[in-house]
């Protein structure tokens, strides 16, 4: 028989069912007893009257089970199973579960949680986050393609240094150091180059930071985006916009569902603030008395400058622009019009940075040029730098950490939640 | 004025148009000259009769024109644009192009070519290739979420030996030994005993195999999907089936342009036969007198096999089932109605493999004792085992190289042809 899903089933199906999934729960009377049963879809309340059979069940064995549906006003959907046969799939073979998965909430640290990722999952509202994160790379893409992108892949294993210095983890290939990428950014500014004009890439991107915090992984995907022949920074952001409301309106209704199960009400977004990263400083001061490093916001600027912003534009977002060239990449394109500035911006969401972007250089000899003022040497950017001898055209682009991204929406504590498999400073496993 | 794309120039046009791209080719005449713009849609012949701008003009500069269309039977597109003005976006500041891009085909090796990739991907029948390749992930992508299933992201850095022994890239984490992943095997089947049931991956995979083949990279895309609550294997043939076929559809008409680019016409997908090795090595035997390796095919082999196929069945593509346990990894089904084979099989088309696949063991004592008989230990897979604890399902699953179905559906010689940026024995750069 045809199998069917919990959340396809309907009270007047009067032939026998046919399902599969886990036991969930069980609760024994003296004459039978409730099974609830999940499959990736739902929960669904059984009744078995066959003792011998019971004995045998397990919480978490997976299970076929073959019944027929009957009205009960009490049941959660309104009717429930009556179990004519049930055979185990898979069996169960723990001692003892590492923590239950059928109450309210799972009784445990977020690290054992991990620990045990398999039965972590189990839970619909702990997929719920995955179901949300997929919807988001979803409309990354049609949104995108809908704009005249295309989607490329690129190499993580690099022969070269691309940012920074100490952070990047290093790889023997055949004998040779090389390095696993922080970001895309070489490649996909080459791509743009190559005639593409506008490219994403959603793949790992690694940081060596030797650090824990709740909103940062050592491996991590990144929704990155470059975009050719544009007038200025605006247009990124202008693009953005565009993405994230269009990101919202998708979760909306794609993953209406695992909003529900997660109590999500995600942000409206209208016309998102661009405010200079100096103008945020001075308004901290002026309202907050908050002082802020040079070039740059902390954390608790962030959060402060949210609040202002929610209050003032009622907007969840802001763009910050304009950061200082000395704290962004050598890439970073210079703002003509304000010394020592550049046109770069970041977004900031309920007071978090998710988005880093700007226009980048594309002029060969102010590229070489601001290579040499970092410290760097030319020749070790030699196939970056080559295909700006080409005509590279004006270009930009940003990445979003979907980890973080998918975090912020939900609302959610620590990134490691919204990361199926996890790895942080000290966690290899599983 | 908004831009517009070379494909959307429409000859009734009759007001100045703006555009943006590359000089493709520049051609003086006594009086004007034919300038050729690229755009990623497109070329376009445009007159320029100033001679003045002429002189600044190189070839593959980035410009900005505005123009009129005006009707030329003789042009490509039936029209052309008389330029009004051009304005130079990015500067071309070579000395000499590495090769040619605007004749009929490159006249350069294809190691020139890759080390130069953003000057081979300008022409539009190398783009073109990439453009078949995403719409190869985007068919994979819909088709599986038709079906139910869940994308995922799974670590590539891990903290054990998956699969093989020396074949893996080694990786300093924090002082302690890692490897990039050969396949998101274990965490893609961990994700169906999460209760995600049916998943897939679209990610990078790394062999550090210490050679250079036409058909090898060592970091290459791996499509990867796993499902669970199979009956055996001929579920996942069952299902990869219509994978392929929705492929071809889907190629024909979204990469429809690009198809005609290449000069590709796609196989037609009926009815894939399904044929044991063991028979497979009958056939040859019988009709090629060609004998093969112990529990294998070999290239040749295969190569006769398809040619044998394509005649009996009228078919491009071919299962081959039931391979030897002894040739495949240790979490393979064992197949109890033939001593010593498994659940496995291998999809073969035009006579190179693009496939493997297979029914998993999902119980813990047969895994464990599976381990135990490849000589591993194992603890050395505990997080893996471990989910095998909780009633895995029965479940299988298979995976396809990006790169190398796009080369063979394209009919191209070299997996580097179908990739960005390869990585192989010896090229690190770009």
């Amino acid at each position: 028989m045809e199998r069917t899903l919990i959340k396809d089933l309907r009270p007047q199906m009067d032939q026998p069912v046919s399902l599969r999934g886990w036991i969930h729960n069980l609760k024994k009377f003296k004459e039978f007893a409730f099974v609830t049963l999940r499959d990736r879809s739902g929960l669904l309340q059984m009744i078995l009257e066959n003792e011998e059979i019971l004995g045998g069940l397990r919480l978490e064995a997976s299970v076929a089970v073959t019944g027929v549906l009957q009205a009960n006003p009490r049941a959660p959907m309104g009717f429930e199973l009556l179990i004519q046969e049930i055979s185990i799939l898979g069996e169960a073979k723990y001692e003892l579960l590492p923590f239950a998965i059928n109450g309210r909430q799972i009784d445990a640290s977020l690290e054992k949680q991990l620990d045990h990722r398999t039965i972590s999952l189990r839970r619909m509202d702990q997929r719920a986050i995955f179901k949300v994160q997929q919807e988001i790379t979803q409309v990354f893409r049609d949104f995108l393609t809908g704009e005249g992108f295309t989607e490329i892949h690129t190499p993580k294993i690099i022969g070269i240094e691309t940012e920074g210095g100490s952070d990047v983890f290093m790889l023997d290939y055949f004998g040779t150091r090389t390095f696993m990428a922080q970001s895309p950014q070489f490649y996909k500014q080459m791509m743009v180059g190559a005639g593409f004009e506008r490219v994403f890439e959603i793949g790992a991107a690694y940081r060596a930071e030797p650090h824990s915090t709740w909103r940062h992984l050592n491996e991590y995907i990144s929704l990155d985006l470059e975009m050719g022949f544009i007038e200025n920074e605006e247009d990124l952001m202008d693009l953005e916009e565009g993405l994230i409301r269009a990101m919202i309106q998708h979760l909306k209704t794609a993953a209406g569902e695992a909003l529900e199960i997660l109590g999500v009400t995600l942000p409206e977004v209208g016309r998102i603030p661009r405010i200079p990263l100096s103008r945020a400083q001075e308004i901290l001061l002026e309202l907050f008395d908050k002082k802020s490093p040079v070039g740059n916001i902390d954390a608790e600027g962030e959060k402060l400058l949210a609040g202002h912003v929610k209050k003032e534009y009622d907007s969840d977002f802001v763009f910050l622009t304009k950061y200082p060239a000395s704290k962004r990449p050598l890439y970073t394109m210079p703002d003509e019009n304000l010394e020592g500035m550049t046109r770069s911006f970041d977004l900031i969401f309920k007071g978090l940075e998710i988005t880093t972007g700007g226009q980048r250089i594309h002029d060969y000899d102010q590229l070489t040029a601001s290579i040499l003022k970092s410290g760097g040497r030319p020749e070790d950017f030699d196939f970056y730098l080559e295909s700006f001898k080409y005509g590279m055209p004006p270009h930009g682009g940003l990445a979003i950490g979907l980890e973080r991204i998918t975090m912020m929406f939900l609302g959610l504590d620590n990134i490691r939640q919204a990361t199926l498999v996890p790895r942080d400073l000290n966690r290899l496993k599983p």
